[in-house]
């Protein structure tokens, strides 16, 4: 079999993990001699079409397994759909270098512009192997049981909420916390692991997929104020009305990106909002809210090891599927083994599994109050999550 | 000597490591002979005034050592300036439990509480030793070369601009970080601990020393866009104008506590109008502001060791100073000794040295471009903060 030369690049937020993946997959490569040069290409597709790449063989094992510990996407990032017009260049610039394996690591968005490519490649009768390799810390890839990145998001999260229900502690009122997913909120969920105690926070956790209401969290707040006599909220970046329009987005910049999603994360508008509605109607006097932002995505060492273990071995099992040639254009499943003891697989499947439509949190893991999770996602999250930092109270 | 009974309290906002003083101090008492009962007072002075309070002698050494390293207040916390009234009723309720020693951990307000307390039970012949022991994540205290709580935010605040840069780096544009600090700008300007290469993060660093003004911030931000390709801003939430009133208060609820202090934490507008400035006037299309709040202050798992270990001993050293019996109203001063390797001292001296007024960054601390820090700053802040996560890059 002819040797081929391989294109790897990073698409969409970056994550604490997403270095995992390209690492495990450039080391897999290299155990191949199948695969001729090893290039990671600036920004993702950007940087196929500006030429700009990075030799990969070229970098110490030492080095990428420094890279792969460290957050955030080291080749760049970006958002952008593929025309035809920019696959027609992609594959003459293929051509050129005689490409014939490209992975393309992100999200659902990124899933669609690498099976886009492929499509196109196909149109174009380009031999192309092009391989999606899962990384979101949404966590709402319908191919994967839980996506690369949501651990060590969830991990960060989870361990903020923790301190900040006992700054919350110290000095009472409602404090509200804005956690990042635009469509699914599996993040937001997550801030329940930081419970120990009955009392702990959060008290109230506000989904997108459940419809939120501005009366019944007045009301939910007062009556945990009653209760507890102080309430923490991890409220979803992405709450939407009855209407179905986020929240945050009606509040925002109404900027977009080229998949059409509008921004929500880098402002604290909806949190500001949020706080004012309750010092108006729940009569409470000391309301806080804090956006948890990009620190969500790029905090460094808090990363949760389960999760960064199986972003490389994701980046690896997408170079052996690739080199395994029973599937030209596919995605790796994340899936679940059944049995008490965590463990995971790692499965090719079509890019069409992954790519454009988003999971939403199961009915199965939203408690019946419409402000909490079951004791089912907790189950589900806490071997993903790994071990929060111990904290002691009197 | 008559043994005495003492009451310990934390007051003002909680930190990383100002449950390490309280244990620092009980870990002490309990050694010596002349110290009855060990009362911890719930909510600082509003659990003295309500008669609320936790044996510390019943709590063993092994959850007092895991409480020491959990952060926020775990005796709770107020902001309240005691009155002549409230001193009467505490002197009633310390005479009647014995009462002989007071330690108050907190900042510059917490201190001229304890001041007040102190003055007024001169006044009405009630004999009292009293101690203030220092925290603020502000590093604000004129008393001290450095506060405890001020090394574990910086080292928080260095860690997430660290990783934020990288996230900037991955998408490009500007980014906005809203720093804590009313009156001075130590945690800002630890940001510039971040960067180990020339183009890294934060490019931009804005204190409330320096007047800010908008026409240099876009000026600055456009220099930046044109050398970096991008832009990391560090802005401090107490920036302030020609005019002397913060922007963040402004934009602010305007709501005040009790020793006059306006709020400016648990809010996004200050980030959210400076990135409204930029996008109107210095033309970048990508820009994203992040308010870092609450969790500077309360995030676990990130504490500075050297931190850690000051702050217990602040505590143990303020109550070794009370039983010394030389000072009656003290405070720990934190003095660094000359030489080349990092130590420090604790000191006694008069509370008044760390009561109400603030102490701001010098301005040998200070760029001359009015947007940077100099290298004696960072000398200054390094053996405080420790080092950071370990972060590489292609």
């Amino acid at each position: 079999m002819k040797k081929m030369n391989m294109v790897i690049a990073q698409s969409g937020g970056p994550s604490m993990v997403i270095n995992e993946s390209l690492v495990g997959a450039v080391l897999e490569a290299k155990k191949s001699a199948r695969i001729g040069k090893i290039l990671g290409a600036r920004h993702g597709i950007l940087g196929i079409l500006g030429g700009d790449y990075i030799d990969l063989r070229k970098v110490t094992e030492k080095k990428l397994l420094k890279i792969a510990e460290t957050p955030s996407s080291a080749l760049g990032s970006c958002r952008k759909k593929p025309t035809a017009d920019d696959c027609k260049a992609i594959f003459e610039a293929f051509r050129k270098l005689d490409v014939g394996y490209f992975f393309y690591i992100g999200g659902n968005d990124s899933a669609d512009a690498a099976r886009i490519v492929a499509e196109e490649a196909e149109q174009a009768d380009y031999p192309l192997v092009v391989y999606h390799i899962p990384k979101t810390i949404d966590n709402d890839l319908r191919s994967c049981d839980h996506t690369p990145g949501f651990g060590s998001a969830a991990r960060f999260v989870a361990s903020a909420i923790k301190g900040d229900d006992l700054d919350n502690r110290a000095l009472g009122g409602v404090k509200i916390d804005i956690i990042m997913g635009r469509d699914a909120g599996f993040l937001t969920a997550s801030s329940a692991l930081a419970r120990v105690r009955e009392d702990d926070g959060p008290h109230l956790i506000y989904l997108p997929e459940v419809p939120f209401s501005e009366e019944k969290f007045v009301k939910d707040v007062k009556a945990a104020m009653k209760k507890f006599g102080r309430c923490v909220c991890a409220v979803s970046e992405g709450i939407r009305g009855k209407d179905g329009v986020p929240i945050g987005a009606k509040l925002g910049s109404g900027e977009t990106d080229s998949h059409g999603n509008v921004q929500m994360s880098g402002t604290g508008a909806l949190g500001d909002a949020l706080a004012k509605v309750l010092k108006e109607k729940a009569e409470v006097k000391r309301v806080r809210a804090d956006t948890f932002g990009y620190l969500q995505r790029s905090f460094p060492g808090v990363a949760s090891k389960v999760d960064q273990a199986e972003a490389m071995a994701a980046g690896r099992a997408a170079v052996k599927a690739a080199l395994a040639g029973e599937l030209k254009k596919g995605t790796i499943a994340i899936v679940r083994e059944e049995g008490r003891k965590y463990r995971v697989a790692f499965a090719p499947v079509p890019i069409r599994n992954a790519a454009k439509y988003t999971r939403s949190v199961p009915k199965e893991y939203i408690a019946r109050n419409g402000h909490d999770v079951t004791a089912a996602f907790l189950e589900y999250a806490r071997p993903i999550v790994g071990p929060l930092p111990e904290c002691e109270t009197f």
